[in-house]
């Protein structure tokens, strides 16, 4: 059986498990005040061309979305999101269990626009409603779509009309920066937003997420929501060392496109077999329409997850590659759809 | 510089690292739901003699506090723990920020009695007040105290007759029970609460606490709150395999065990000197009372907290050992604390 | 000028002032504990027939509604509204902000159906969602719409089969009662749903909602949420005299049918003039649909609000009548109105 | 029977009534934007000289203290109070339930001091810990204390010095102000603290409070938070006219007194015959230590609250006066009280 049902299958690339056996008995000072975490701080930092912004660790994604957006909005202030963002779906009211509404835009391909925060912003306008105050964006999306600089550059330019926070969920960032139709670097991020994470759970960590608080105002006192909402790593270490052995060389990146083109690949074969697709994702997630049957018969040597029923015979399933997907099981799974399909 | 300032210096155990590597390719389903973390369950659930237990893995004591009192509580209920009680010191607030008061005893050594609960019940009678529901201790304490089989009882009796849940924070769990005095076994934890953990970060593990839920009314939906949060983690598999490898061979009761023997052989050589201590601590820290000039003698070569001000010329100063620790350490230490003394 | 802008633009009926004047200097126990409202309480229990049910006084409606699903859900419990609901778009995000998410369906006539609660649980299936355990509606609807025998048996239905709670938001259930096409009755209401409120503020008082909660699942330590969300007045008589005054002799219910009679004879009056509505709704708010320029001539001597841009030139307007309006008020309106038309 | 349970016993003072009756059928704005609350605000201002000022009305106490606290602080900040303050004690954990901790510092007479205050940040120096950030205080104190101007200054520069808000619960402010032993006056409060309310509750009205927020840093957006918690009312003229009736001519401070000089007198009946009391307290409560036996024969015909067991055979117990309690009243006390001791 071989797996495609999501990017967090394994555990780390072997570069990470290297950096903890030799580290592994240094003393340091815990909760992210140690060496390991200031250089990669520095890295990042150097990375994204920012070096006034605050970079934090944290452990997981839904962690890290609840305590930023905890931490950045008053009590009366609501979050933005597309319909299918993961914290207005995937996150068991996170953000509402910190007291805050996430009002949801429809987005059909994932991605949110200038025009759904203008359409947001005439529904609440006195203090009956609550008041719009950051709009938050995945990219890659939930859905594998990215956003181009064309459309981060409206985005950013409508947020500071309307006094609004940008924040980028960054789970996938290394998918989208290296997928094909991508032009933004990571350099443009500190730019058109204020706060971001690069993600890496999904990126070739064991586990952590790196969180850049771009805007002074809201980088303030933020060690404080970290410890209060349970996200601050005793061994904080342990998160510094593996942002490092990512970010050096740019192994992350690299590990992404390698992941995107293994995807795409993938995508071509089904494509070629004449399925479509419920969107179009240049990423590391692809979303084929397939009959049931093939599904079921698919189903017996791979993993993957249902997404969305179409019809009565047919469902839009997800398949997912990662770091650690392989030329074998690419090859593998092409040669069982043709073969499946030609039978 | 050697440390003693914390029992989360270093990194993991070395079996611990080496589970990691060995286990890093295989694919396994996310959030706890793989073949790990499912054995690790069962070995707790053997070790601790109760088939029918609910057992979580989380990263970290904070989130562990968090999210199981505020997944027990109505928000009306208040937890009670002793003034020294981590959740209502070194939380930030953690406890409060899901709605919940803390209602807090003072008990000069670290620990609650009945006499406690009763006296705070008398102060709670009505609708005006919150419903204390829940007695939250530390086994060991925050300062290293440890309770008896028939304090436990006692504890465990008053609450069944008050209808409170008795909640064991076991952050240094293995510590109290590899020390002198100690007449508890893991056996007996489900017996006299509805819910502990085991400490994982302080005894050996990279991260982690093994959460028990023992009290089937609350241990129901326990993963939405895990996952609400922010504490349920993309591959929970690290989780599993940490814990398996920590009580197999019951190298997780050999690792506090040697931590306490040699914070105790620390203990007798600051005794032997004349010392006083701030409480008498039977597990693996120490909390000394120096004079200021001694103090700045060994922060040249050691490091250590500052616990409390005594009086203009003394301080008591909290020294810890872990499972890292090594004789050489401690003899080192105890060498120059003699030689300082006598010059 | 004349407002037709709300249904709380006066005091309260002259009987509600009388009975104050009348008991204001006996002394009576405080926090609802008195007889006042022990009298008011048996009149709701007798007039719903529910001898059982807890009955507890509020001052307002997002009071009401926060302290009531505040007090039901366990924290990853959402409740489902339609878009239009009061919860989900005028109170300032209060639901969320005691931690619980509403989950909103597209709703045109502001109604929910169990197709719409369908649908919703469809999308809450494990423990990355929120589970939905509470369906709010509100009778008369936020846009006058009333629901009918049949269309609340078929909630009750579907919330019993998906072990759903049915709440509802009574701000104006008078109003529904007593309009043309009702056919529910108030001995109806504690039959199909969990909880529900009679407004007082709409409905003649100077202010106060009586919630009723039929099952006793989600009545028990009521009071400590009371008091706890601010809700709990310490004079509570004052809403126990005016639920009194109100119930005695259906006084509640002849205001509000007075009330929609008024209304439906605008409505008519615009009808005539070939006007059309955003809604046909038969109860005490009605939704013209009208030019903007007879808008600005109406302006200058009536009151009332803004409801939705139609196009450049047309604007749906909402007309508001109450206990407190006149035949008057009523005729010279319409007298007004139809010399506009025809000038 | 009568009654000296508490100053909530009774309706509203006869001039109120009459303003509700005089205005009950004038259109006005809801939710506080109408013309009565506008002159009760500027009333209000000119009173406490303080031009600037916002003035918000709200319907109780505690809600008035949760709305204002939840505005004002980060979630990471705590309030500071006297462990017999109100927000500690019997507010059913409301504060907590926003999500803030209510830091207590013991305090025998209700008062708090500088030293109190600079002991509580000793104890909360980094992130590991909450930021207290607001000192609650009650004058006149839950248990009929009052603060000096000397004290009220003191507090008032260790907050400038720490960074503090303070903030003053006037449930029963006018008791205060007409007491024994004080000098201040409304003009201090804009001086001294950033936010106080003026008791309208226990002052002569049927209901309301009226909250002044001088500093406009915490003023900003608090209709918001008014709203989201449940404290907005509809028909908000009703706390505006109130007030008015109450500030014109210091009725309210006329009320307060002559309940004071009530008070008091009947505080030198129990002194006379020999009693002693909990606290020295100068306002409209006192607590004089009664035996049981007496307590008994007393409650044949008055009510009145035991407040404290004090040991087998004594219990201090509380009378309190109100705008309400009349000279017969008292008198028949007393004679009684004095008749029972010489049986």
């Amino acid at each position: 059986m071989i797996s495609f049902s999501c990017d967090y299958l394994e555990g780390a690339h072997p570069k990470i498990l290297e950096r903890l056996l030799e580290t592994n008995l240094d003393q340091t000072e815990g909760y992210g005040e140690d060496p390991f975490c200031g250089a990669a701080r520095e890295l990042i930092r150097q990375k994204i061309g920012c070096p006034d912004c605050a970079v934090h660790f944290l452990t997981g994604g839904t962690q890290t979305n609840l305590t930023f957006i905890a931490h950045a909005l008053r009590p009366w202030q609501a979050v933005l999101a597309a319909d299918s963002g993961h914290i207005a779906t995937h996150e068991t009211g996170a953000i509402e269990a910190t007291g805050h509404k996430v009002f949801t835009c429809p987005a059909p391909e994932g991605k949110l626009t200038p025009a759904h925060i203008e359409s947001a912003l005439v529904l609440h306008r006195d203090h009956h409603s609550v008041v719009p105050k950051m709009v938050y964006i995945s990219n890659a999306t939930e859905i594998g779509t990215i956003y181009t600089k064309t459309e981060l550059t409206a985005l950013h330019e409508c947020c500071r009309a309307n006094n609004l926070y940008l924040y980028i969920d960054g789970a996938r960032l290394a998918a989208a920066l290296t997928a094909r139709g991508n032009d933004l670097v990571l350099e443009d991020f500190p730019k058109y937003c204020d706060a971001f994470y690069l993600g890496g759970t999904k990126g070739g960590a064991l586990f952590g997420e790196a969180l850049v608080i771009v805007n002074p105002d809201i980088a303030k006192d933020f060690n404080y929501s970290l410890k209060q909402r349970g996200g601050l790593l005793a061994k904080g270490r342990l998160l510094g060392l593996q942002f490092s052995a990512l970010l050096e060389d740019d192994l992350y990146l690299k590990l992404a496109a390698q992941a995107n083109v293994f995807c795409q690949r993938l995508k071509s074969a089904f494509e070629d077999l004449g399925f479509s697709f419920l969107v179009d994702s240049p990423t590391n997630q692809i979303f084929p329409i397939l009959p049931n049957a093939l599904i079921s018969k698919l189903r017996e040597s791979y993993s993957f997850r249902d997404w969305e029923m179409i019809d009565a015979d047919h469902t839009a399933v997800r398949f997912v590659t990662s770091w650690a997907t392989t030329d074998v099981m690419v090859d593998t799974l092409i040669d069982d759809l043709r073969r499946f399909c030609h039978e």
